[in-house]
C-alpha cells in the first residue's frame, strides 16, 4: 500500500478540536446543534478530535432561541462559511440561494462542506463537487436524499462493485402519506392534504412534494451516483399526485394493487437512462407496496448484488441529522478521504464525461390503468374498444361501474396489457375526442419494472 | 482541515497496479475472481488503479479449473499473503484456521485484508483490527454480514451519529428459508431442511445454520460495532430452530404471527447488553415477518435515526462478490481509510474498554408461545393453570386442540402476557414433572423488541 503510506496520522480526542459553521437553524438545522453539543464527548471519541461549533447563520440572529448560545448567532451565512476558525460548513439552509453560493464559496477556501439540500446538489452536483476535489475539499450530502436512511454512501461505495440495473424509490414522505391516506381511510385527495398538513408534513404550498418536484431533486441525484453520470431535475420526467382520485384507490385495491408515487432509474442495453417521477400501480406483494406513511425506502438492483432495499424515516429532524452529523464525523475522521469524492460525470473518475442520452418517453412499454368517463348509453365499450386496437393496444381488463343516473353517466376502469407509451398517449388524444367520452380522468403506469 | 492535509494524492488509473492475493476459490472466491477479471477496466477506472490478481491459493492446485489462469494457482495461502507483489490479501477460505493466521500474517506485513469470514471476525476482530490499526492497515469485512447487504459500512460510518437502541434481524437465509417453507408448505422441519440441501441453501451438516451458530458469529460482529463493545460469539444467548415442528406454524397463523430466527441485540438503560438468537413469533405486520424465504433483513433503532431497514440477499456468489469486491475497491482508492478503522474495543477510538456487563437471561420480560402436550383429561386445564399461576404468569391466551383419541393426548396453546423468563424456566420445571404433563414441547418468545 505504498501509496496510500503518508495517510494523515489518525486523529485523537486529545488533537486540536475542530470548528464548523452551521448555516441554518430550521428544524434540521436545531437537530445538528442540539446533537452536536449535547453528545460532544461520544463524538470526539469517536471522530478523534472535539467538534465546536463555531457560528450558526439564521435569517434574524436577533430572535432569542432558547438553548442556543446567543454569541454564535449572526445573519450573515457567507461571512460565517469564510471565517478562518470554521473548518467545516453544514448548510441546512435549503433552496438554491444563498445556499449553493455559500457552499461554492467554502469549497473554494478550501473548508469541506455537509449539506442537506437535495436541489443544490441535484442541480449543481456536477460543479461543486469537481469542485471539491479541485480544492482538496470533501462535499458530503447523504441528507440530501431518504433522511436518515444510508443511500448516498451506499450507492458510492458499497455497492461500486455493481453494474447497478435500477432504481425504485418511495422519497418523498409527504405524497407518500396522502397517498397512504387516500387508501387506507378513502378520503379524497384534499382532504389527505388538508391531514398532511396538519401534521406538519405537508408545506403550506405543497407544490414541490404533490408535483413531484422534491422527489426529483433526489432521484436525480440517485440516478448520477448509479449510473456514473449526471441527471439534472429537467432530465426527469415527472407526474403529480393531484389528478388521482379516492376512487383509484378503491378499483387499484380492487384489482390487487397499491398506488405510489415512485421515483424510477433504469438503463437500458444500449446505455440509454430512462428516469422517471409519476403514481404507479404496485403489485400488493411488491416489497416497496407495504412502505406506508411518511416512510421512504430506495430498492436498487445490481449485476452481482440482485436486490437490496434501504428503507427508513425519509425526513424530519432525528433523521436528517442521524445522517448530516455522520457526514460531518466521516470529515472529521477522513478529512477530504471522507465519503465520495468521485464527480459524478466529466472530471477525472467520472465513467461517462459525455452528456447521457435518454430513453425517449414514447418508447416505453408499460402496462396502464385508464379510467375513463363516459356517457351511459349502449355501445360505448365498442367505441372506446375500436381506438384502443387502432392503437395497437391490447385490454387486459375492464370494468364498466358506478353509472351515475343524474349525470347520465358510467366510469369505465381499463388496464392494459403491456403497450407503447406513444400509443397510449395517442389512444388518450383520439379517445378524449370521442362524443362518448366525457374525461379521460387519469392514466396510471402499472408495475415497478423499468 | 490542517491535520488532514497530508493525505495520499488521489491515484488515477494511470498509476502503478495493485496486486491481490486471493486465499480461497470455493463459490465466493470464483465470483470475486470473475468479477475482478471481467470488470477490470471499470473497476480501474472507479478506484483509481489497475487491480491485478497476483495468485490464488486453493486446496488443490493442480485440479483444473476452467476459465482460471492456472499459473496463478498455488496450495500455499501463508505464502500468497506475505508475498511482495501482494498489496490487499482477500480471504475466502472460511473456517478459523489456516484463515485467521493468514489474516494476521498480512496484517502485520502492514497488507490491508479484505475478509468474508464471520467466524474469524466474530471470534478474533478485536484483535485483529488492533494489529490492523498498528500496522496502519485496513481490514474490511463488509461481506462477513447479510452477503451483499450494506450493513457494517452504515453501523460503523453512516449511522453514527445515533445512539444505537437495539438490531433485530434476518441473518441467515437457510433457516429463514426452511422456516418460510415450514410456514407456506405446512411441511415438517425434516423436509424443509431436505429441500434446502436440495436446493444448495443447507449445507450436508446443517448444525451451523439450525443451531443458530452461524447467526450468533454475525450477531457478535454487529452488536460489537453498534454499541462499541466487543461481544464475542459465547456471549450470545443461541437457541435454533430443530424443536419447531409443523403444528407450531399453524398455530402461530392462527394467533396472527409468523416463525423467524431472529437475532437480536439491544442495551438496557443501565448499559447492560442483551444479545440473543431464536426463534421468534413475529406480529404478521412486523417488517421482518415479510423477509421470505433466503433474504436477510436488519432492523437498526437509533436515537435519532428512529428505524431503518436494510434487505436484500444475504449469501450467495453473486451479493457477497459485491461486498467483498467494493471493500476491495475501497482499499484501493482509499488506503488504511478505507473502511472502519476503529477497533470494537480495548484500543484508542474503542468506548467501551472495559468487558460488556450481559442482562442475565432470567431477567429478560418477554411474551412467550407454550406447545404443551398433556393427557386429555378433565382438570388438565386447571392443574397447568395452578402452575402458572404460582410462578406469577398471567395467560393472554389458551387453547386446546387435535386431542389424539389412540394416544389420549391432546396440545394446549398458551400464549402469556409478559413474564420474566426466570419466572418461565421455573414453570417449565414444575409443568415438566406433573403427571398430566406428557411433554413440555415448545417455549417460543414472541414479539421483536428486546
Amino acid at each position: 500500500m505504498s501509496a496510500q503510506a503518508t495517510v494523515a496520522s489518525q486523529g485523537s480526542a486529545g488533537a486540536a478540536p475542530i470548528g464548523v459553521g452551521l448555516l441554518g437553524l430550521g428544524v434540521v438545522g436545531r437537530g445538528v446543534y442540539d446533537a452536536l453539543r449535547d453528545n460532544a464527548a461520544t463524538y470526539a471519541e469517536r471522530s478523534g478530535r472535539r467538534i465546536e461549533i463555531r457560528g450558526v447563520a439564521v435569517r434574524d440572529a436577533d430572535r432569542p432561541r432558547p438553548g442556543v448560545d446567543a454569541a454564535l448567532l449572526s445573519s450573515d451565512p457567507r461571512a460565517l462559511a469564510a471565517r478562518e476558525d470554521v473548518d467545516i460548513v453544514v448548510e441546512l439552509m435549503g433552496g438554491m440561494e444563498p445556499a449553493a453560493d455559500c457552499i461554492a464559496a467554502a469549497l473554494r477556501a478550501g473548508k469541506s462542506v455537509v449539506t442537506a439540500n437535495k436541489e443544490v446538489m441535484a442541480r449543481q452536483g456536477p460543479e461543486l463537487l469537481a469542485l471539491a476535489q479541485e480544492h482538496d475539499a470533501a462535499l458530503l450530502y447523504e441528507a440530501s436524499v431518504g433522511g436518515g436512511i444510508p443511500i448516498i454512501a451506499p450507492l458510492t461505495r458499497d455497492l461500486q462493485a455493481n453494474d447497478i440495473r435500477s432504481l425504485h424509490a418511495i422519497i418523498n414522505g409527504t405524497t407518500n402519506f396522502i397517498l397512504t391516506a387516500m387508501a387506507q381511510d378513502g378520503t379524497s385527495y384534499d382532504a389527505a392534504l388538508a391531514e398532511a398538513q396538519r401534521r406538519g408534513y405537508a408545506e403550506a404550498d405543497p407544490a414541490s412534494d404533490v408535483e413531484g418536484i422534491d422527489a426529483a431533486f433526489k432521484l436525480a441525484i440517485l440516478a448520477s451516483l448509479a449510473f456514473h453520470t449526471s441527471v439534472r431535475p429537467d432530465d426527469v420526467y415527472r407526474e403529480g399526485i393531484t389528478a388521482l382520485s379516492a376512487s383509484d384507490f378503491r378499483f387499484a385495491a380492487d384489482l390487487g394493487y397499491v398506488i405510489r408515487l415512485l421515483a424510477i432509474a433504469g438503463r437500458d442495453p444500449a446505455g440509454a437512462l430512462d428516469v422517471r417521477v409519476h403514481p404507479a400501480l404496485l403489485d400488493s406483494h411488491d416489497p416497496l407496496a407495504r412502505v406506508d406513511g411518511v416512510l421512504n425506502a430506495v430498492a436498487v438492483e445490481g449485476d452481482l448484488l440482485g436486490r437490496a432495499i434501504f428503507e427508513g424515516e425519509g425526513a424530519g429532524s432525528g433523521p436528517t441529522t442521524s445522517a448530516v452529523v455522520a457526514d460531518v464525523l466521516d470529515v472529521v475522521a477522513n478529512g477530504v478521504r471522507a465519503g465520495s469524492r468521485r464527480p459524478w460525470a466529466g472530471a477525472a473518475g467520472g465513467t461517462d464525461p459525455s452528456a447521457p442520452r435518454f430513453v425517449p418517453r414514447g418508447e416505453l412499454r408499460m402496462r396502464y390503468y385508464l379510467r375513463v368517463l363516459v356517457r351511459d348509453r349502449p355501445g360505448v365499450i365498442a367505441e372506446i374498444g375500436r381506438v384502443f386496437a387502432t392503437n395497437h393496444i391490447s385490454i387486459a381488463s375492464l370494468l364498466q361501474v358506478e353509472a351515475d343516473a343524474v349525470a347520465g353517466t358510467a366510469e369505465i376502469i381499463i388496464t392494459t396489457h403491456e403497450a407503447r407509451e406513444s400509443d397510449i398517449d395517442r389512444f388518450m388524444a383520439t379517445a378524449a375526442m370521442l362524443d362518448v367520452v366525457r374525461d379521460l380522468a387519469v392514466r396510471i403506469r402499472i408495475g415497478s419494472r423499468p
